[in-house]
């Protein structure tokens, strides 16, 4: 990795010092995604001649990894004649996501400049619903006939394959379109010219669905490592192919809708710059207003107990950790079962064999958390003649070691709850368990005291 | 995927009713992966001969795919021979990561059983530093050299094919093991028999070091889509490649790493069910603890404020929404930070361009929020004598809005500041970020409270 580390820093120097000509010799050197990002770097109308001067099939790979509104401006400055060229060597499912992002004016543009067959292949890609795994494919693969020999495939692919994505797996398929086997480029390189492909190729093909979702068609490459996976249609013709870089983006855009549904965000598919202040808002407030108003309950446990804390002030000042250490517990328990669910490590049926792990472990938790908070409020807080430190250190420990046990139940019961009815474990995390086990917490916590010291509510 | 699914479910009824004949051949259709499943549901002494009626290069597959404890089972039953030709189907790396989790006498048997060559390569593997990409590598690749015609070339790789774990990346090497150049199977296929690979050769080759993290090297793969990585050694040589399977693991473990340590867990390498019930308790401690003792400060800036609350307990109502909607600010943002650090997409040198995007943020959050907190207080509390109800809303409501300014700008700073001095941004999550808050959530309530009650303490 130096060594693009140090082209890098040469291709920052040469933008600081606008030595383009030196630039345009040192981008062709780069991968896509870097030369993308030293154009970001730099005001439009410097970007857009520099872009210019790169080779077409570099520009064409350059201006996927681009953001929308770069891409925009691009666009609209090209002749048309620039544009074609840039297209003509587009993978067809990058031209689908180009143009799913400009706006109208720009699509015709886009389209105008695009030969018949690739025009309707990328209309025929934008119809698929969103997220399904007609999105993420191409139609760009290499097909086979089962009557071919391994020399006549090899011309097939020589023939063919400049245009397709990988030509490493190659599919045999009938005259129908339908799927007859698959066969590796390794396979074939290890077999006699001779041999006719119908000996080589696996018939048992994994496939997977136009309408598929493309989540379950990532966790699909994660689990077996595939390099690519046909796609078929409701008729089983073969269609398309997603390929192994596509299934790791949707991957970690799956993984960044969960951190952020996770932290109480509704999820945004574009990334924190690209997203205005005035949507990031309002994909934040929904929760916060739902959550705000569920901690009225909360507030409401603590006013029936008004008495209680008029009389002893000093229980008040337990709360906040209390409700931070059963918050934090259930949140733990939370987020194991929320990435074990989605990681398929655990099922909504594994409930019991789960809860009966986190019972234990809130037994030892609690058990540890409860002596040391004995210690801590003998050592931070002064009783009175109502309340002997000893007994306040007593409450809030019994308390404590409670909530630790309601809380990992809670964490480990909503997130499966929310897989069995059908909803995303995701959001029955930390925000959600923290104020569902807060009201538990104060409830429990006045309960004892008032129970101990004789307290009237 | 449907197949796939529908044979899981015959193999589960095969198991369900011990049919072991019809599961044999059933399982020769299925992914490694699927076998491994299978094998697993089953009790050992079951698991053991079914795994021994498969063949051997299956085998090979599906002893990788297991857990440790199954690994080490299968591997004591079985005699020299039998574990010979499963070893001789098997990658070197996964031979190293296999021989990494067994218990000391069983690496003795592996080992012995290990072809000379093998043996070494495994040893040579073991010694590579955690984390580091030497221990991701194989060092089964396909080497050529610069004088090669692509002819040559493929002769070469249908040689030594059958036993690398890619041929699609060749590289192209010198007598002292440095790579000239790196050359795809797809170039190869597209240029003449007799063209010398050093004319088609891609001469500026990304590599990564023995040294280098392997989290770093997994960011590269899903930046660049590469399908492999040559891996050189301190002295410039080629020693392995990585390749993109590898690399995806890395990532869903590090997301999985992520998650556990933004809910103050301990990161565990291993599967929850693997991890006993006590390293559970002893992963979720350290912090539990950490943040219950810090919350103290908290309860005391409460116990300061106790006159206030003696003579207006309604006050203390109020603390767990002040409390939970500040954590929950907070969480949101140092949740888009966290995460906008770990992919890249921001610098800890953006902190005044995302703090006053926060803030803006903040301000359109921090406005509804306190809007619609005001008639929740209004709709569900009392004033009396001393408090309005109208004041108290108020009180309530600017407390708020300056918690959710706070929160933001202390969610965007901590994980910034984390990368920064080099610690894990990620520790700055919710649960620290909810506990600094709620210190600064009761301190400016009650300061505004008394101000504006004229309350003394």
């Amino acid at each position: 990795m130096q060594e693009i580390k140090e082209l890098m820093e040469r291709a920052g120097e040469l933008v600081e010092s606008r030595s383009f000509a030196e630039l345009k010799n040192l981008m062709k050197e780069l991968p896509p995604q870097d030369v993308a990002a030293i154009l970001s770097e730099l005001p439009r109308e410097e970007a857009a001649p520099l872009f210019r001067l790169l080779p077409k099939d570099q520009a064409a790979e350059v201006l996927v990894e681009l953001d929308p509104d770069q891409q925009a401006a691009l666009i609209s400055a090209f002749s048309d004649r620039e544009l074609a060229s840039i297209l003509d060597e587009m993978f067809l499912d990058d031209m689908a996501d180009l143009v799913e992002e400009m706006p109208a004016g720009l699509v015709k543009k886009v389209l105008k400049n695009t030969d018949p067959a690739s025009r309707k292949a990328v209309n025929d890609l934008l119809k698929y619903p969103k997220d399904s795994a007609g999105t993420l494919m191409t139609p760009e693969f290499v097909d086979l006939r089962r009557q071919m020999t391994v020399r006549e495939c090899f011309d097939r692919i020589r023939a063919t394959g400049p245009d397709k994505e990988t030509v490493y797996t190659c599919y045999v398929t009938d005259e129908r379109r339908r799927i007859q086997g698959v066969v590796s480029v390794k396979d074939l390189l290890l077999a006699s010219y001779e041999t006719p492909v119908s000996e080589i190729m696996e018939t048992n093909v994994i496939t997977i669905r136009t309408t598929d979702d493309k989540e379950e068609i990532a966790h699909t490459f994660d689990k077996y490592d595939f390099l690519a996976l046909p796609v078929i249609d409701g008729e089983d013709r073969l269609v398309g192919i997603v390929t192994f870089d596509d299934a790791m983006d949707v991957l970690q855009e799956e993984n960044t809708e969960d951190f952020e549904k996770m932290a109480a965000i509704t999820p945004s598919e574009k990334g924190y710059f690209e997203v205005s202040v005035f949507t990031h808002a309002k994909n934040r407030i929904l929760w916060l207003l739902v959550l705000m108003v569920s901690a009225t309950l909360t507030g409401n446990i603590l006013s029936h107990y008004e008495a209680a804390f008029a009389t002893i002030p000093v229980l008040v000042a337990m709360i906040p950790m209390l409700m931070d250490t059963g918050g934090n517990c259930g949140s733990q328990a939370s987020t194991m079962v929320i990435r074990g669910l989605a990681l398929g490590d655990m099922k909504p049926r594994d409930f019991l064999r789960v809860w009966f792990k986190e019972i234990r472990i809130a037994l030892i938790v609690g058990t540890a958390l409860a002596v040391i908070n004995f210690g801590r409020v003998l050592l931070f807080y002064h009783g009175n003649g109502q309340v002997p430190t000893v007994l306040l250190a007593f409450i809030t420990s019994l308390t404590l070691f409670l909530v630790v046990l309601v809380a990992k139940t809670l964490g480990t019961a909503l997130p499966m709850l929310a897989k069995r009815i059908g909803l995303d474990p995701a959001i029955m995390a930390s925000p959600l368990i923290t104020t569902v086990v807060d009201a538990c917490s104060v409830l429990l916590f006045f309960s004892i005291a008032c129970a101990v010291l004789h307290l009237t509510v």
